[in-house]
């Protein structure tokens, strides 16, 4: 059965097919924004949006985020890549364009909590949500039969002490080539180096505390123990260091002493899925630039 | 005597004698981003932040700020102004161009209610507010040797019904050529038309409620009657409409049915002050840009 | 089929059958708690929660909830009411005593908007919403499959300018008997006022603004005409004056100039929904009393 | 010179003579309620608040704050407290009653940085704060002037190394007797221990981090290294254990990638200053009260 909740079709409509994103950091110079303008003004293409920060003005890195509009732009986008090269390679970027109707293709993992793997499939569902979704990953299977429902395809990959190394052996052959980024929904598992390291600041991870409090397991029973004032919750892209990435947005709730660890995680779930769907969108519609384990937004 | 509370000095060594600002609104088009870049690129400036907006790609206004820093600004600055006067032309600009190192001239009216007015000179003396205090003025004198400490000229002018055009007259006198900027902080007098002509979207109110609820007198007592769980506060340009002006800020506080008038009062005051002063620090940076009554703020 | 997301029954199980709340309201006077709280320990009854609050201390009115614990609480109940009618009577007091094991039953109304409705849907099978969901009634079938999914009665009732006083009775007879409260959860009919008498203080609306901003329809192009800084949400008892009645619960989100009329409907229906999911649950729970138009809400 | 912001007499009178609080914790059984609220009636005392909380109903503490009002409260609060000895006896009370009308005295400790200082004399000159301004405690001789022009003694004690013995004698010698509470007004020195032990529970510190995060010195510099969302501001009680001690209140602003480390320090000013002043402001109305490291606030 296809689920009714199905994508809202007049919201898909108003995608513009010769939108594009450009994303570029560079060290900062003078002259970086006369020589991109000045390229896409003579490529005919009209910046819609445009972002810039610069780090510090005296040799720090500079950031910078361009919407803009081209006549067919899918025949051109590969010539406006190779020009665009040149000058890339003469203020020493690390850049990239991206049509925005080439959505990107989210794998997400998801372990027994369901809340944030429900907001992001009621966001799609919506309109809201600007991505495609590819599969869902999950060690349990509970939800399998809600996720297909969507024609969203639902990997089942126990994993165990012993059949770990396995289990990322499986998903990475999932995601390779079939998802651009994954999105752990409250997946409580270890992700194997190997794993990020493919995928760098391309995993998102949702921990249900205001980094870097309660850093680990059970953060909603450490806010508890600690009598804090206000719960939170933190998106971050996945490193080596557990619960250390680069965070992408956080968010609180107000709590009082009534409330106890249940009411806390009940509290908490919100402000997760909350954070998490913000930082997703972030995400896929190229508003994020990572620099030494520290985000640029461009929200 | 001067008050001991001076204004910090390391903080103001800190400002930029070569830095300026750039406000820009003009039709959208193709090509007003690499001119201005191309143009500050030869003229040796460098760009050190910049934000646009366009409303609408198709047919709307466009609207930019730059941060650039330039070698002996204030010697190049006229030539600059002229040079640039040409490209503003030819895309129907609104332009300015104006030095960072010189500082906005505040004159900020007060009635009784003294917290805005407190805020203001705290923040200017802990170097947190990058302007002048040219006065104050006051229909009242209770603020006079508490402003004075501060070496900050104290204007009383009294208004009655019969002496209200009178007042008038007097207030933009003692302003015309000494405040660039008129910040009413709980000044309980409506502002003559006239007044409100000559300084167009450079009068800043703050209005004890979340506008548009709660217009007009005694918003808290209007809050406290409707029951709301919410009051908030909104800092706007003033116009010839009663709190009908371009907002440029808002806030709220949750209360809960255990506040009274009194309590909506205090909480209030917080949000107020704590709106009232984004507002003015926007505005002095020459941060916000004003169109059909609605403010884009690039903050 | 029935659903697989299921409500959860781990969650189910802790509620406690021995549990009541009681609600007063009544003119203040000395003497109230001590009875109350006497009359609660000789019946072997211990509060566990008891919150108060008093208007005035002069001439007020008082409210009081209190939860407690009482063996054999079915069985004792009717006594325990008959004994306490005579303290209430003495004290003029509104009152009431309910099983907290005893849910109250909710219909949920929605038109095409499902985000609300998803929202309870989604609280109510993660055992975090303490009701039950009796019926959901639409004048639109596009919800039916999900709902059913969930093992819960859809009724389709449509309404046009001609049907409304038939579509009203069908209504009324659907909700009669069956349910205790009424959630319009984005639901764009005018309820008639027979209906409203009958649920008086038992109709939760949720409202798309900030009340009493934009009170009405399409608040949210009234909000992008308005150029508000913030947008809220207010969950309301339905009275016959159009979002004029009671407020439980109102939240905001900030937004820029960046966002036209869809972002801003975007933002705001997470704030929509999370606001009219906690006015829902104090509902349920008996936090809220009503008097003269507002709420107290014991939270 | 007496400071022209004098104390608002009018907010002064409505002070009432004859209220009182009444702070009680002790392990929950039944009737605890009963036996107070009775005992209130009994002495002719009317309760205009109470609130109460019960950590566990089975085997935890109950925790209750009652404000009333009784005739003629000065002459008849010491036999009062007798009575009340014999019934807090046999529920193994801990307990307190005072009269509202003997505000407690502050001990305002404070180093370079005067935002909280300014905001709780501000609070206070505009009759919003409860409470008493004793003294004014420093380790510089900055503030003396304008403390001093409110008629507030400024007591200049340095500390250094060698000093600091000595310094903690002579702040305990200052303190005794004369200050109720001390406030830690970000006062950059350790408290010794001796001091702590005295004062347990009544020195309130503000921490310019949300703790846990960013225990320890620099917190602004620690926030931007781990480039968080949102930076916050905790108010606590001091402990042995360095910024360990009981959360009274937490708060947080939103932070971007924009702000360097001085302008996380200026955002981060007023939210410290808001988070101490609610601090005091429910330590100096009795609203507070401590178990095990952590506090419940009856606000």
């Amino acid at each position: 059965m296809t689920h009714q909740l199905t994508r809202s079709h007049s919201q898909e409509s108003k995608v513009n097919e010769n939108r594009a994103r450009m994303l570029i950091s560079c060290p900062d110079r003078a002259g970086i924004v006369a020589a991109v303008s000045q390229f896409l003004f003579e490529h005919h293409a009209n910046i819609v949006q445009s972002d810039q920060y610069t780090m510090d003005p005296e040799g720090g890195m500079f950031f910078m985020r361009i919407e803009f509009d081209m006549d067919q732009l899918n025949e051109r986008l590969p010539a406006l890549k190779e020009h665009f090269a040149a000058i890339a390679a003469s203020f020493e970027m690390k850049w990239q364009i991206s049509c925005v109707s080439e959505k990107k293709r989210l794998a997400i993992f998801v372990s027994k909590e369901d809340h944030c793997l429900l907001e992001l499939l009621w966001q799609w569902q919506a309109g809201d949500l600007d991505a495609e979704i590819a599969m869902v990953v999950s060690n349990h299977e509970d939800m399998r039969e809600y996720v297909e429902s969507f024609d969203i395809p639902y990997h089942y990959i126990p994993v165990t002490h012993d059949t770990k190394a396995e289990a990322t052996k499986q998903q990475l052959e999932l995601v390779n080539g079939s998802a651009d980024v994954i999105i752990l929904a409250r997946y409580m598992q270890i992700i194997a180096p190997a794993f990020i390291e493919q995928y760098q600041n391309r995993i998102i991870n949702i921990h249900h505390s205001f980094l870097p409090a309660f850093v680990g397991g059970k953060p909603y029973h450490q806010a508890f123990e600690r009598g804090v004032k206000l719960i939170g919750a933190t998106a971050h892209y996945v490193t080596e260091e557990l619960d250390g990435g680069p965070i992408i947005e956080q968010d609180v709730g107000r709590v009082t002493h009534r409330a106890d660890v249940n009411e806390l995680k009940r509290i908490g779930r919100t402000i997760e899925r909350v954070v998490l769907a913000r930082a997703v969108h972030w995400h896929v519609e190229d508003r994020i630039l990572v620099h030494q384990n520290k985000t640029v937004v461009f929200n």
